[in-house]
């Protein structure tokens, strides 16, 4: 793979540098060719750091910076006191060519905010968009935007959303004529507000695009539709519906009381070997539709790239943001979304 | 419990009488003071009707019509050419007083339309909703609402569904004081669009109302809250997501590889106890929380009770609708809600 720097903020998230250092450590492991730059407080980052082999270690450099946007404060407060924060510092070092991408768990908004602010949206793309790479049933992948930057959409911005989506599932997923679909309340023409018929009516004149119809709610894991475009209010509550569903039934499952009723049983070997041959099949399959391996929402349409990851992601879900933004910046989204633009 | 006669469209459905009719015999059995009319085509309905104690077969009776709304057909057509329909009739035999609630699982379109226009609004209730229940991870029960009935909804709307709500949840849940939330992409005060501020505003000043915030998608099934309220292509969504969800992790569930990997194994008599015991209590649970039992949305805000089952619903589903149906009509909602117009 080509070599690669990213900008982190380590700062951000629910619990901060004691799952970003650990996640990008495993970050750098599992890509040779990568480059971190750590935005945050040295004081917490380097206890953070100890028996690192040399590799691994000339890899990542810290920024120091005592100052971070913290997740509750108010977006317009945030922006105004952002100067030196993590989370800027990182945007800025995108911008300024020593990084390709920036990624964070920080705050959301502010995230979003400074990007725009900072980086710019490319030329022609009027909003850029949450995108999400979310789980199939048939263990494949599809995408969805807007997850929640844009609250009120034209039908020229989800036009926008499907082109976008377009690009990134070619280029990251590896699809060919991928198919578009709208979120909507039902599959028939007539069905949907005057945001989706009108978008509908774009679609189908873009022959080049494949826009295949409207998707519904319970249809957003079953892979019939590679890119599922709607708006940032209605697109964030499905994926988070999908999220907590998913993560509760996992929880039903890691919690299943009958398996403790049985431990005496199991103290036998047998018991054991029927333990881990009944539960590793089901559990395994819950573990590939497992939100953290989708954790990784990026900002498309801007002139670089920008990873926002969950606020609660654990170590695995934020090296997975990570390796996400690396095959982004190599795969140069941006630039594609800015030929796709012509294309179209 | 009281008698109580429901009028059904045993026509509706993906599957029909084949589904409706041994849901409607199951319903019977489950309730000695039900009485049923079964709306549709009796060469159909009669030979699924073996078999039956005298009992069962007094508390039901055929009113014939060979005619029936298809469910692809488009809204104004299915509702000029609704005479005579079972949907229709069935709806007709709750206006007359022959039936206290109705119950199909055909297209819901014109289910909402005929019942808005036969039953009519209650005096007050500028839009009926549809309302469902929805299981919570801790085994209680919680209400969302508006399912579909309302695409484009004004704050007023959503404080009468909130209020709406709260008669149902109070009445056939047996909720005291039960708590209200607005689904919402965050929730903080700022988040959200116009829609969810101004009903906020309008929840905060009703103190006779439980309100207490915003609901993120991924708490909808935590029991956080007892009523959900959104419009109704978000709530369509939403719900939809949720049921799509535990659908394909049921069915990841049953269909697990790995019990047929192990069938060698199981061929011992201790085999076969350990995957009963393993499997139970797990897969116990996932039915617990099986949309199947969550079958009924009803249509709330009307002078009499229309339940909408699924169109997929299957036997236990559909009788599961049949009940829900029927405690609505014994607690008397539509009445209690006109009441909590005054009161609340």
């Amino acid at each position: 793979m080509t070599r690669l720097t990213i900008a982190l903020d380590v700062m951000g998230g629910d619990i901060g540098p004691r799952v970003t250092i650990p996640a990008s450590i495993k970050a750098l492991e599992n890509d040779p060719d990568l480059f971190l730059l750590l935005f945050g407080d040295r004081h917490q980052i380097v206890p953070l750091l100890n028996n690192l082999s040399s590799d691994i270690r000339t890899r990542l450099t810290i920024c120091h910076t005592s100052h971070e946007i913290k997740n509750n404060q108010d977006l317009s407060f945030a922006l105004r006191h952002s100067k030196g924060s993590s989370m800027r510092l990182a945007i800025e070092a995108v911008q300024r060519g020593e990084a390709k991408a920036c990624v964070s768990a920080g705050n959301t908004g502010a995230l979003m905010g400074l990007s725009k602010i900072i980086l710019q949206p490319l030329k022609g793309i009027e909003r850029p968009a949450l995108i999400s790479i979310l789980p199939t049933m048939q263990g494949e992948r599809s995408v969805m935007l807007d997850l929640g930057a844009n609250i009120n959409c034209s039908a020229e911005n989800l036009y926008q959303f499907a082109l976008m989506g377009t690009i990134f599932a070619e280029n990251c997923l590896g699809l060919v004529y991928p198919r578009i679909a709208l979120l909507n309340i039902g599959i028939e023409e007539i069905k949907g507000n005057k945001l989706i018929k009108d978008t509908a009516e774009i679609l189908k004149q873009k022959t080049t695009l494949n826009y295949i119809g409207f998707i519904e709610g319970d249809s957003l894991l079953n892979g019939k539709a590679d890119i599922i475009v709607h708006d940032g209010f209605v697109g964030n509550i499905a994926l988070k519906t999908i999220e907590g569903v998913i993560k509760n039934m996992i929880s039903l499952f890691k919690g299943d009381s009958s398996v403790n009723k049985t431990n005496h049983i199991c103290k036998s070997i047998f018991g054991k070997l029927m333990k881990n041959l009944f539960l590793k099949g089901s559990y395994q399959r819950l573990k590939n539709i497992n939100p953290d391996q989708y954790n990784g929402a990026s900002l498309i349409g801007l002139n670089s790239v920008v990873v926002k990851s969950h606020g609660s992601a654990n170590i695995d879900a934020f090296s997975y943001a990570i390796a996400d933004a690396a095959l982004q910046a190599r795969q140069n989204i941006p630039n594609k979304i800015l030929v796709g633009l012509e294309k179209y």
